[in-house]
């Protein structure tokens, strides 16, 4: 079976980018399957990116190598790293952006990708993703040590993402959104379980977002067309949808945007 | 020769559904290759769908095993369906999304997709592509008979969609929009077969479209830039254009309407 | 190693043109890796198109055969060719789109494709990337010589475009929009070695675009954010940014426009 390398990043369809961070990793390697888990996170959107990791790991085959790039930060000061976590390895930068991926699969190390040999010749002050993340994780595939890799860093102290965690209160949840798909729904920082495990026995709750009062049931065709809905999704998150509509335009919402809906006891 | 799995969707690539998707199918299956047909079908458009899946059948390897998700109705009461044609397998809801398709490779038996044993072990209510169609499809690819995964359906029980076929009168015809492509074409429902055969020795033809008279040419290019045209496109089907411009952009029409052209002998 | 055929095209992601051609080349081939460089070119943009092969051509395994169709003029009189370069083959109309790749690989010989045999036994007249460039790619990855294709061309007869070299001036440097990418960043043909060779030691310099005054600096990240900065980007060319946000937008350009910047010695 082939080693997995999985591609996340905001570089789009429309230039060549993710074309020249495969054709280093396919330099430098034989033997790996190149999978895309999707380019088309929002620019620059490290919560959006985030949440679209965390939903895709969990089905990658064990031991992956997982190329994740949503990198305002290019060229500034921020760190890059290399995770190794309890089931896969991460090539990122150090921003968050594996924040959530990161709770799933905890660190069991970290180092700074601080070693030049590892990049390639030349390093772009833009374009990180082809001339350190790729190679560093051709590396990897090869079989180079993480250690090797750069200097070790504590697992704490990794960056997280503000507000990504809902808010429990005894009659109330405040959940943040984390992410718009290409539906137009609305996806929250609150999971199924979480809320199992909050909701009062004979509970029954509503969710409150833009001023309306939106009921929660099981999947958007149980309302009537145009109707606002929420459930727990296909990630196990509350979302808040538009059956056959998008709940995005109906609510004036887009993805850079820090909303947040509340539950309520009714 | 590996077996191919063609997968065409509406999720879109900005989001990590044709992932999740696939990964299960890899997960499941050896020696399979997964063929993109594409995943931007308009989201929750059948007739896009229908249109696009028949384009692309035709050129994939016989036997293929084809996994188109336009699902709307996506948890509700809704069948999920697979289908043994002349030349190729098909996983799909029982929409119309098939409809097209199936009258090039008529469908020989079909079943409900109704035994969750070839399913996820956990079905969520708005994901059936990653939770039962692509399990499902890659039981098929293993092996697994068409009759095991559920109960048997009359051919012609499977729902059709509506205003698919032109409307053929001695004098005019009536064609009906499918598709807008990524150029802004417009492609309609009247297949140049049809035409030929309709068509009177020297008859010549115009097409009447919003109002206006619009020639019929070989291609876009037989006109100046700016200016529209009717021809019969890549799929044999009829499409009006504007040289150099978007057709859908001119005449202010979006995927979702439903717009007819009518043809006219002069 | 398998023969990598590279494609790049403007025929989007919403429709099943990249399958249809995928599919003919997977048909006639075998042992071959398809590998996509981009298809989101802007419809029919040449220019945006040119700078995109050649940012990806550099990064191919020696031998490729690219396939590459930008084509507003399919189905006129526009020649179609096959071009040996120093490093790889590459097929594709013979209106410009090749130009810039070209010059990093000079051509050895040329080709018209004018012989039938090698494509697919029906040609449409709006979709020749099916019916002739994948076709023709497959015989040459098959093996069949370039000159059985077609009748020999002179190199220096291929279409070139037009405003793609800087204008260089002992006091300024006038360069032309290339391409409008994915963050909005505005790509010129101004290369850092064209400009590094003009720069009088100790000059310092600005550059001039919408009649705002920009600073050029290392990368986006030296200004704050919502600053417009000048820097030379991953593929060596200039590029005009906004920090965290689109230059494309902030200065209302898109990747149809011809616009020129101007670096001033200050």
């Amino acid at each position: 079976m082939n080693r997995t390398i999985a591609l996340l990043t905001d570089y789009g369809y429309q230039d060549t980018y993710v074309a020249q961070l495969k054709a280093v990793l396919m330099s430098m390697t034989s033997g790996v399957t190149l999978f895309d888990l999707t380019h088309g996170v929002p620019a620059g959107n490290r919560r959006s990116g985030a949440y679209l990791l965390m939903t895709a790991v969990p089905y990658l085959p064990d031991d992956s190598i997982v190329v994740a790039v949503v990198d305002p930060g290019v060229g500034t000061e921020r760190r890059a790293v290399a995770v190794q976590g309890t089931r896969h390895l991460y090539v990122a930068p150090d921003n968050g952006l594996l924040s959530l991926a990161l709770r799933m699969d905890p660190p069991q190390k970290v180092v700074e990708l601080d070693n030049p040999r590892y990049f390639l010749p030349t390093v772009s002050a833009t374009f990180h993703g082809r001339d350190i993340f790729a190679p560093v994780a051709a590396h990897l595939a090869n079989g180079v040590p993480l250690e090797q890799l750069g200097s070790p860093l504590e697992t704490q102290s990794l960056i997280q993402l503000a507000d990504i965690e809902p808010e429990i209160m005894p009659e109330h949840i405040i959940t943040h959104l984390l992410h718009v798909d290409r539906f137009g729904n609305l996806i929250f920082d609150l999971h199924e379980e979480v809320y199992r495990r909050w909701l009062p026995p004979n509970g029954k709750v509503v969710v409150e977002f833009c001023e309306e009062i939106i009921p929660l049931k099981r999947t958007f065709g149980d309302v009537n067309e145009g109707e606002p809905v929420a459930y727990f999704g296909s990630s196990g998150h509350l979302e808040i949808a538009v059956n056959a509509d998008s709940a995005a335009e109906c609510f004036g919402i887009d993805s850079d945007m820090l909303e947040d809906a509340k539950l309520h006891i009714v």
